[in-house]
This record gives structure tokens, sequence and C-alpha cells, in this order.
């Protein structure tokens, strides 16, 4: 029987589960810590998120149980009349759950809602190094359009 | 004498002059409607981004006089260890202030303004038939590690 895919808001107790999603990837590895409890720094960020009406942090869950994330930002904008832009950034499938539609169903999830909140277009920028992603998002009809630039200012 | 650039973020008294910059581009002169007083759809989105503690409309005024704009959004997320983003759009020089300087010292304060917030990391994507904006965001150190993908959902 297929399993049946939900959507919910992430509570914090869910953290946890998303940083290792986060952390099981071939760029994430590199940029993310595990601990328990999480590290203060990504309880700031998800109270940071949590209470920004303009930011979701959003769970699929396969048969209830969490299958994947994605954040998406709402951004309001005075180009192209006034423009709401639906941005996706940190999108993961848990590895078991992989290849079992998971992420598709996330980003229909996703367009809806950044429908429903009058945005006139959805965007996000892959890493070019991730093959699979781009041709994932050319299916969904994304069209690499632009090029997305990064200027790292930590310090 | 050099002029002096100051910056400042947008009353709506500068929202027509904004929607002059947004409309006086290769891009976005098929995408702005100009009227006087401007339309509905971009009173709004200023209301929303003025409004909005994570997102500024930036001026940079030439001896006082309004010579180019940007918006700044600052995005908070998980990734990168609770990495919060600074991100540029809809930039624009006035084009009697072009080649002097404009630009860069928008970037400058921009930049600027994402460190102090907190970001690590700012970000932007820019279309790739803008080889002149590509060439400029080089200069300033941005990397184009990225695709910039986008999904029409207007309706």
């Amino acid at each position: 029987m297929p399993s049946i895919i939900t959507f919910r808001e992430a509570p914090s107790a869910d953290l946890p589960s998303i940083i290792d999603m986060l952390a099981d990837d071939a760029l994430g590895k590199t940029r993310e810590t595990l601990s328990d409890p999480p590290a203060a720094c990504y309880v700031e960020a998800f109270a940071a998120i949590d209470s920004d009406p303009n930011n979701r942090l959003i769970l699929a869950l396969s048969d209830g149980q969490i299958a994947g994330c994605l954040q998406l930002t709402f951004i309001p904008g005075l180009s192209r009349r006034g423009l709401w832009r639906g941005q996706i950034e940190s999108v993961r499938t848990a590895r078991r759950f992989r290849g079992q539609g998971i992420g598709r169903a996330l980003f229909d999830h996703a367009i809806a809602a950044s429908r429903e909140r009058g945005c006139g277009l959805v965007q996000l920028t892959t890493d070019k190094s991730r093959s699979d992603a781009h041709a994932f998002y050319d299916a969904l009809g994304f069209v690499a359009s632009h090029d997305g630039m990064k200027l790292s200012i930590e310090s």
C-alpha cells in the first residue's frame, strides 16, 4: 500500500531530526554540527524562523514519520508590479525515504502555499555541483534563468 | 568636487522615484507600470516591505538626489549552523548617475548592514542576460556557485 504523505510546520521538538537531514548530505555534512541537545546556533535560528510570519519550516511526513523538510520564505518586493516571491531553501529528504516522491510532494505543497499567499513566483538557488537537484527542479518547471551569486562575510 | 553619497531607508514619498528606476532598465521596462500616483500594487508592496523588520528598501543619494536603490532582505535559516543571509534584490542606479560608483557604494552599504545584522552570507540572483551586472558582482567578490531557478505561478 502506498504511504500517506502529510505536511506540518515543524515544532521545536523536530529540530534534531531536521538538523540530521541537513547534515546527511554531500555538502551539508561539512557545514553542520550534530549534538544532543542541538547547538544554540540552531535553537536561535529555529526561534527566528518560527516567530516570523514570512518564514515557514515545512516537514513532510510519510505515514507519520519525518521524511523531508524545506524552508519557505515569503518575500515582498516592488519589482514586477509588487510581486511577492516564495523562496525555497534547505530542501532535504531523509535517506531512507529517498526515491518515494517525498521531494515532489514537498514542492507541490510549497508551491500551493506560495500561491495561496499571493506569490507570483517561486524561486530557489541550487549549487551547480548538484546535478540531480537541477534535473529535479527542471522537471518541476523551474527555469535556470539566473546565476545565484554568494559572498561569504563570516568573520 | 566629488559628490557626497549618503543612504537612507526609502520613505513612501520616494516610491515614484523608485518605480521610475525599476522601469528604466532593459528587463524592467517590460515589467513595470508607471503612473501618477503609483498603482495600488506598488503601494501595497511598499507597505509590506516597510512594515517588515527583515526587509529594507535602501536609497543612495548623490548630493541629496536619489541616485540608486536596492532591497535587502534578512533571512534566518537552519542550514550552515543557523546562518542568516542578506539577500539583495531590485538593484538600480538612476540613468544620469550611472558610472559614478553609486552601485558600488550601495553594495558596500548593504554588505555592512548585513554584517551588522549578523549575516554570514550575502546573496543575490542575476539574470544570465545581464553580463555587465555579472562582472560587477564578480568584482565585488561574489561567486556564481549556484543556479538561480524561477517558476512563474502568476494566474
